[in-house]
């Protein structure tokens, strides 16, 4: 071995190390919203506080910064070793880019940060469910100041906001996300003033469906999927997420709603999406950041792509209807596929954005960045949230908020002092589509297989172009390679005009 | 505050550190035994090994001596502050002890220890269940060999096994377990003989009962103790176990067998009786060792105390029988109290430890002390093992295994390394047996309470006597305190002889 695969394989190790005191956090959030007794949240939150510390410690003391120093010049981020291989350069080129980001922040901004986010969710639960924005507000004031502070210390270009994208987005910028969501805006309002008006019939997916059956099918679409019932489970918790300490230890949680048969199906479409990207990381790379996804961006196109581009698909049900029907006897053998697709695709505008339908979601992400970008460059005040908040809302989809809890304190991304964090959700949708299109064109006969049931070929081509690369490319790269051509609007904006034109 | 004080809590904070992330494996475990996909073992292994590490450096690294060091020398464990509180003292006591304990043993030999023990189980796994008690001679052989090292760098002044012992049961020494069993076991071979040879019908105890009602009075049971349901939950898993990280989480798991009614139900009131010990425990003392259980011993005696004295009493009964008989509608309406009674109280030798009942399960305990306390002193060989381990059984009941599987290679413990535990499952027996006689006398109607479905006021008893002084005492002090007379056997004896010589 070179001396600089031995140095390579120290910097393997200190990560590796933390990235399996990460994966204990992950166990720690998955109980929390598990199965935590209620009074245990107080030991609960000092477990979180220390371990926080520990990978803290981990990642920006002095025993990493050496091993990396070695490989890597910490100031430039110039590669120092001509003897590694390219994936080992991707790797160190990532490291780099995470040490210099958990070392840009002085401990007493993140101690002060913390302190003030923590105080900020309870003020906000409070605020949220009296619906008294002046409770939060001096909150609210306080963190936008704090995130201002915070990307000087991430350092941008051109505007503040592009720091704290990075975070969350590597290299996506502010001006970007404009571009790609002003042509979003403009192509969906039509689009959705046109799909508003038609009358479809959903009342057939209501009434009571059986929690044990809900489960059962959920099981059906998991494994169809080709996730690993050995790797992972299904749990219940009041918000769906999923939850991976490793590939082969990769959680998805749901909530059944008695009354409603599609909240269940998509939830466990949506996680399973996520969580089949984490069971499909490279495990050779585990400890590297070449076995972590790449962005919250291309994890929310993995969750997208199974909720919307297949679970929403003609095909899929084209297999999937008559399973339903037959499991859930008597009820839905006089509904024809055509008028499950419609009702499944309905568009209304509503208020809240987690009960949005497809082609309005993305409208509330749009109104969000378009007012969180403004907090931060100045140019709205925090006082003023509110009404420009029911402005956006009246403007975009038609309806106001009567309420602010259903108005701009209906998220807790901001109490939690998450800015930039909104987009990811909406450029999940883009790239999904971006891959989606390369996908179909590569696959012709995509719908006779789905329409058979079949899945897994899906979910090999996700791995043979995403997963397998975690974090070796940029997203950029990663899209144009997995594809063919740069990453554009185009795939995602002609994909809503057929499809919501032709419903 | 004067400086003892400052030192004294700089101790108390570092030890917390500790405590949490002691915790923190306790979920992993506990999570490992209920939830984890079977895939996820591997990682589970190693996030185990890298906390283990993290406790281990932080429990013998300068940090912690230093601090100490304050307050009590470390070579002597001479108080050095008289301006603490008796309180404080007994806590600096007992940390020295577990410093003393923690730094015993060189690093090269945990760590050779620790990988003999690993490929040990998994070894004796298949030599279980091949019935190959040659495949795991050489690693007990070499794991005895290692238990004496430990031995002598734990030191001792009169018996090896003294240092083993005190590793679970803290100052008691291996003549006082032989006086002890020795004693018992000459009363409980004749009370065996004769209670064995009565025919008691306890068929309708097994049959088929629904799990879910079995579940449910489980958490009837629970509930009558006192076992708070926002602190804890009732989880499923092959061996049942409490897990607590925190007397505000500390729960319980249990296994449910379709054909057998009281199988859950002894194994509810057990691990009820630990969890309900740890979450009495004083909050105010989490991370000092008065927030810890005294020894292995008393959390037996609290697990042993509510299902025996308690759940297999005639008075406890008096009271779940008609709930019992209510809750499975038509089954048990014609048994009276009494066959209840002398059914669940069957006394039947039988080869394996973990399904022996109230009197035969002590000869199981003290076979295995005399056999483990000759394979450390050396005048047994591990070659031996499972001819002398036959001869036994026969001799203390009267019943000879067919295959090893059945005999010497039934249990865990030896696989574990764990040498000198076996003990405190007898001990606890006679410390609950001790504690209740005095119970009694203070509560001289405590039949007519328990009879009415009264159960908290032995839980206040307990926590008066027990749970609210973690380490304070030692074992006898805790237990003098508790009954106004030294700890001796006699009230087990009396307790055993008197039940069932009347049954």
């Amino acid at each position: 071995m070179n001396p600089s695969e031995i140095h390579y394989q120290k910097i393997h190790e200190l990560s590796k190390h933390r990235r399996i005191l990460e994966g204990v956090v992950s166990l720690l959030n998955w109980d929390q919203e598990t199965y935590m007794p209620p009074e245990g949240a107080g030991i609960r939150a000092e477990q979180l506080g220390v371990m926080a510390g520990i990978i803290h410690r981990e990642k920006t003391g002095p025993k990493f910064a050496k091993a990396l120093s070695k490989l890597i010049d910490l100031p430039s981020g110039k590669l120092l070793s001509k003897r590694l291989s390219q994936q080992q350069n991707a790797a160190l080129r990532e490291w780099h880019r995470d040490y210099v980001h958990d070392t840009a922040l002085p401990t007493k901004f993140v101690e002060e940060y913390t302190k003030i986010t923590s105080q900020a969710l309870m003020v906000w639960r409070t605020a949220k469910s009296d619906d008294a924005f002046h409770q939060f507000l001096p909150f609210l004031d306080r963190i936008v100041i704090l995130n201002r502070r915070k990307a000087e210390y991430l350092k941008y270009k051109d505007h503040p906001y592009d720091a704290l994208l990075d975070e969350y987005e590597p290299e996506m910028k502010t001006k970007d996300v404009e571009q790609l969501f002003t042509k979003l805006r403009n192509t969906l309002i039509p689009l959705i003033k046109k799909a508003a008006k038609r009358k479809i019939n959903d009342d057939f997916l209501f009434g009571k469906w059986s929690d044990s059956k809900q489960i059962a099918f959920s099981f059906k679409i998991l494994d169809a999927m080709g996730y690993d019932k050995n790797k992972g489970r299904i749990d219940f918790s009041s918000h769906p997420f999923s939850s991976s300490c490793h590939p082969n230890d990769s959680r998805v949680t749901t909530r059944i709603h008695e009354d409603s048969l599609m909240s269940n199906i998509f939830v466990i479409l949506h996680e399973g999406g996520h969580s089949l990207y984490e069971m499909g990381l490279p495990i050779d790379q585990y400890g590297t950041p070449l076995g972590e996804a790449r962005s919250l961006g291309i994890h929310e196109s993995q969750s997208r792509w199974w909720e919307t581009y297949i679970g929403m698909s003609k095909p899929f049900w084209q297999y999937f209807l008559p399973q339903l029907q037959s499991l859930f006897k008597g009820k839905l053998s006089d509904i024809s596929l055509e008028q499950f697709y419609r009702a499944i695709n309905i568009v209304e505008p509503s208020l809240v954005r987690v009960e949005a339908d497809e082609l309005t979601y993305p409208m509330h992400i749009i109104l969000r960045f378009e007012l969180e970008k403004a907090l931060i460059e100045g140019s709205l005040s925090v006082r003023d949230l509110p009404e420009v908040w029911n402005e956006k809302m009246s403007k975009y989809l038609g309806i106001t908020p009567k309420t602010n809890r259903e108005g701009c304190l209906q998220d807790i991304h901001w109490a939690m002092g998450a800015f930039g964090y909104f987009p990811t959700y909406t450029l999940g949708n883009l790239y999904a589509a971006h891959l989606f299109e390369a996908f179909a064109h590569q696959h012709p006969d995509w719908k006779h297989r789905v329409a058979a049931g079949e899945l897994s070929f899906i979910r090999e081509w996700l791995h043979d172009k995403i997963y397998q690369y975690g974090r070796r490319y940029s997203t950029k790269e990663l899209l144009k390679k997995a594809t063919g051509t740069p990453f554009t609007a185009d795939a995602y904006l002609s994909y809503l005009q057929d499809k919501y034109t032709s419903l």
